[in-house]
Order: structure tokens, then sequence, then C-alpha cells
């Protein structure tokens, strides 16, 4: 456990507080070793609560769930969960008067990673991160390249120490940087050649080849899976960064995109 | 019913081949006048069928359904429901097989504008233009400034001749600045006053003061909704052109966004 005490800067904690900052932590495969790892990160930088969603909510992007109620259920003193998305996740904490106004959002650690430009929009754990800069909160987003499904084995994540050495180094050195207008996204492969962090923008446009499968039933009605091949990496990109020559990259999501002019 | 055969430009459908382009429809809202307005529009442009949720998915973003499968319903020649998101209807209608490459993909008209940065990602109507426009495929969003959630009530959704007359003038205008790489997003007040079309890219940065309204059920136990109350609107920007006005806007995102250096 580490227990760095590193200051998050006045500009986003607000100048003569002297306290602790608060930290959200979500993510989008709900309770896992990826998160709890995370969780136990953001403690060293301050008060640190996870809310996540109950279930697997894997590329739900920045869904919002205005259309049926939301339930909660307090899972221990440091986590809740509800039927909800990693967007709702972070609307639900900032505005349900159950928790102190967050100073930073950390989301993550996801399970696979979320190189290409098809994450920034569709992933569930860069939602999060939308939803909290568009509420003027600053946010993190990690992802660590992971192969199958079997993530809710705790077993199969990894050295813990060393992911977790990463995540307090990454979130250290990104502090400074962060405002209340941007997010940013971090890759991870599972081990890292290098120790410097590639801060990137240059993404894979598309890094799966969509498919969609026809099934028949057992009563002969036809059902369809939505699936993706992954596509060939291509040279200088994000995903080449990640996966094929194992750095660890940073890239970084900015509101005033959209600020125009 | 309009009889205009506009050309979609060459470099869109490709070179020498002589046919009418393909155009899907679809939208968050499911089966409803406005995009029945905007099939009807579609057919003037070409061959034009609609794929759209079975269900109200508003809000939903660019959310995709991996983790369960989708069904179909052919509900009449021109129109097939799935039970997914307005970005699962385009990746169906590209991968599924039973339809031809679209040139254009139309979202939309949603009942409600679409304006601030907020809807960029968190709208299931832009969700399925962000898709499109990732699989290669341009797109155009439509939103009209509507309050109230009778959306379902034919009778309250205004002049369809004139709000069909508008949307085919615009698809028109903005045909020869579409791209593999962008997407428009089209605003419209109830009654335009103004006959010019505002582009802008400066954009309210949030809309909704986000709400969380804790309730008793029946039992005893809490439940939660999640809502926005409209913010006071910013002089100059997109909901500014919209609401106050009565301008049509347009905003276009472009990939190149996300493509760095």
């Amino acid at each position: 456990m580490m227990k760095q005490q590193v200051e998050i800067p006045e500009r986003l904690t607000g100048k003569l507080r002297i306290r602790k900052p608060n930290i959200l932590v979500t993510n989008d495969d709900g309770d896992c070793e990826g998160l709890r790892m995370l969780l136990e990160v953001a403690k060293g930088f301050g008060n640190a609560h996870a809310v996540i969603p109950n279930k697997q909510r894997s590329a739900v992007s920045g869904a919002l769930t205005l259309h049926k109620p939301i339930r909660m259920r307090k899972m221990s003193e440091d986590m809740t969960a509800i039927n909800g998305t990693p967007s709702d996740c972070v609307l639900f904490y900032l505005h349900s008067g159950h928790y102190e106004k967050p100073d930073l959002v950390l989301s993550g650690i996801n399970w696979g990673d979320n190189t290409g430009i098809g994450s920034i929009l569709g992933s569930g754990t860069l939602g999060a991160c939308w939803q909290a800069v568009l509420e003027g909160v600053p946010a993190i987003a990690f992802s660590l390249r992971k192969k199958g499904h079997e993530y809710h084995d705790k077993a199969v994540w990894g050295d813990r120490e060393a992911i977790m050495g990463r995540t307090t180094e990454i979130i250290r050195a990104l502090l400074p940087k962060l405002d209340k207008d941007n997010f940013f996204s971090v890759n991870m492969p599972e081990e890292p050649k290098n120790a410097t962090i590639v801060n990137t923008n240059r993404l894979q446009r598309e890094r799966f080849t969509t498919q969609v499968t026809k099934r028949l039933d057992p009563n002969g009605a036809p059902y369809y899976w939505i699936s993706g091949l992954e596509k060939e990496i291509e040279p200088g990109t994000d995903a080449d960064h990640v996966i094929r020559r194992k750095d660890i990259t940073v890239t970084e999501v900015s509101l005033k995109l959209f600020a125009g002019d």
C-alpha cells in the first residue's frame, strides 16, 4: 500500500481549503481487480470512494439512464454499486447528496486497452471521464492491455504491486496538467518496456472490423451478435505504442475541441 | 412529397457507379413522426431504409450492445426495428448482409434540440453519426427544438411540409461538404426566423444542471431519478442561435480532432 500524499493543485480544489481531496473511482466493468487496484491507489491521494455499475457495462459510451429509476447498494464503506452506466455513476456521486464534491474522477483500471478513435467515443471507461469534465471535474481513465474475458478472475490481472506503482506514478505526473476542461486517457501494456510515458493524440482510426454474426435459436428464429475483430496496427499510432512497442501512452481529450471559432 | 433528385457527390459513392445512393435513416426515439419525415425526405435523394431502435433510446450516446444478442423485426418494406442502440442500428445496417453499402446516414429528426457540448457526446441521435463516420460513412443528424415528452403524438410535431422542406434544403446544402471524416449536427427551431443557416462550433458548455432526485417506493426503499434542468442560455452559442434567435444551426464534428499532432 502506497502512503505518498501528493498534493492535488490548489486550482483544482480551491484555495484555502485545508482538507484531503475527494476522489471518485468508477469504471465500466463493475467490481473487479482493476477497480480495486485503482481504488487503493486513489486512497494514496485522498478520500476515495468507488461508485460503480452493478454489472458489466463495457462499450456503453457516455450513455445516461434517464428513463428508469436508479437503485443504489452500498457494498462496503468505500464502494457503492448502482444499476447505471459509468456516466450515471459520476452524476450520482456528484448530485445525490451522499458524497462531498469530488476534486478528481479516476476511471478504470479497464480490462483491455482503449486505443483508437472509437474508444474515445465508445468506451464506458472514457464515458465517465467525458461526463466528469462536462461537470467541471478533471478526470483520468486507465486501461490495461488485456485479452480474453476472464476479468472476474483476480489471478489473471498480473502483478498487482507493479500495476499500482505505475498507476500512482502516472497520476502524480498528470496532476499538474489537469484542468476543468480536459481529461486524460492512459493506456498501459501488460509489461511496459519503457519507463517514459508517450503523449499521443495520433489515434488509430478504427481498431476493429465490425462483424454482425447471424445465428438461429432452438426455435429457428434468427438473432445477431455484434462483435469486432482486431485490425492491423497502424504504425505511429497510440495502438502501435501500446500494443507493439509496449509503451505507456497518455492521450488528452479537451472540451476546447468543441469551444469553437 | 419532394421529387428532387439531388446528386450525392461521386467521391462519396465511388466513381462510375450509375445507381441511386443508398441511405440509412435512423434515430434514438424509435418509430415516430420525426423518423417518418426524415425517411420521406431521404427517399427524395435515393434508396432509403430505416433501421431504428425498438424503443426510446435517448441519451444513449454511442453505446453498443455487445453482451446480448440483437433481434430484428421488419416493420414494413422500408423500416426495420432492432432491440439495440442507434449505433447498433448503424452497425447492423452495414454488416448484417441485409442491406447494400450506404452512401449516407441520416439520423433524426430528433424530438428536442441537441445543442451544447454534452449533446455531442451524449445524444443517441449523434451517437449514430459518430458510429457512421467511424465506419467511413458520412452522416447528418437533425434535431428539432421541442419541449415536453409527447413525441409519440403525430399532431404535436408541427407543420410536416415545412419541416420536410427545410430538411431537404439543408441536406442539399451539406452534401458537397460531407466527407468520410466528418458529420454534421443540425439544430432547427420550431419556426425559424431566418432563412440562412448558421455554421457554429461555439457550443454552450452545459445546457442542463443535473439533478438526482430521491424517492421512496411503496415499500419504503429509496430510488433515484437522474434528470436535468435547462440552464440559462449563453449568448453567442449554438443554444442562443437555436432557442433565442430562432436560427437553424449546423455544427461540424470531425474525426480529425483526434488525428493528433
